[in-house]
């Protein structure tokens, strides 16, 4: 149980929390100080400490954290348990990408369903999940209300497309396209993959070790 | 020039500052107020004049930033005019995604070949890329120093294949494989991208709005 409202910033560190603490819990540690934690993290104890202290019962001297307990706390607070429901728009290389090898499940999205326009495609299955024909996303969407769409269709599809999920109802947007996306005041949320963001910190790095 | 030493934390935000100034800079804006800046990447205005006060000859009181000229700057810091060379190692699907639809040289980085063992694809050129097979890495290695590899291999290659990168001589490595690697000590940097980080978070704000 949560004991205070917690930060964005600290939000924003969950994930990693979780990835690390299911790394742990599969390589069978029971329990785990802040300080060994933070270590495998890059993090201080104190650091950890402050971001899981509204966490404060799986936390005790001498003890550290139950990792399992922990594990579930954040998934609790992360959603992963809510049943989240997501299709793809665009099964071009990327979209395929994600539908073949990305565990949606593991984050707590089921897969449903995938759009595209390419007929080659439209009709198949791919890996369990059915691909339509983008013009009868209106008609699934009455049918399937579904919690996120995964935006990885070319740039120039990227707006319209965003706007047809957001009539649709959808709660969120993943969004691969490189565009900022226009849903301002729609109440839909739109967490934005930057892959050049992280490639410019590796330029930077590369460049600091020349 | 830079006035101090840049602080980490600055460098992993000097990517999305560079993202909106280059925005700024295609629609036109010659110079921007920090308060500005900052509304449109969510920012205060003092958060911005903290970060880029090592900028400070391009920022002035009642001018403000010159769009381009700190643009130029961010650039040079970030080593995107250093002549980056890059591999993509396997050229599956998101390895393809990368090579046809990820713009390389808008980060500083040449792209000069990729790596695969699908016969159907060595030998080919893909977006005039050519794709060798990845017994010839070290060969390739040998023959054209190179600075960094885009390792998309599957999970079982992962660590096989850095290994590989690092006894080539690569500085640095983008990681889309989900596995950590262990090059510790090698002296070469590397990039992680997780995706299920940020589709988490994406799910915390979802599970928020409902």
């Amino acid at each position: 149980m949560r004991k205070e409202k917690v930060s964005s910033a600290v939000i924003r560190r969950l994930p990693r929390y979780y990835r690390h603490l299911s790394d742990l819990h599969l390589a069978g540690t029971e329990r785990i100080s802040s300080s060994a934690l933070g270590k495998s993290m890059g993090l201080t104890a104190s650091q950890i400490r402050q971001d899981l202290s509204c966490f404060g019962e799986f936390g005790q001297q001498g003890y550290g954290y139950n990792v399992d307990k922990l594990r579930g706390e954040i998934s609790d607070i992360l959603g992963m348990n809510r049943g989240h429901t997501a299709i793809i728009l665009g099964a071009g290389n990327l979209g395929r990408a994600l539908l073949e090898n990305f565990h949606f499940e593991r984050s707590g999205f089921q897969l449903t369903a995938a759009f595209d326009v390419d007929s080659a495609i439209v009709g198949r299955t791919l890996s369990g999940v059915p691909v339509y024909h983008a013009r009868d996303l209106e008609e699934y969407l009455r049918a399937h209300p579904t919690g996120m769409g995964v935006l990885t269709v070319p740039r120039a599809a990227a707006d319209a497309t965003a706007g047809r999920l957001v009539r649709g109802g959808v709660k969120g947007i993943w969004n691969f396209t490189n565009i900022e996306l226009s849903v301002a005041g729609s109440g839909v949320v739109v967490e934005d993959v930057h892959f050049a963001d992280s490639l410019l910190s590796l330029s930077y790095m590369i460049s600091e070790a020349l």
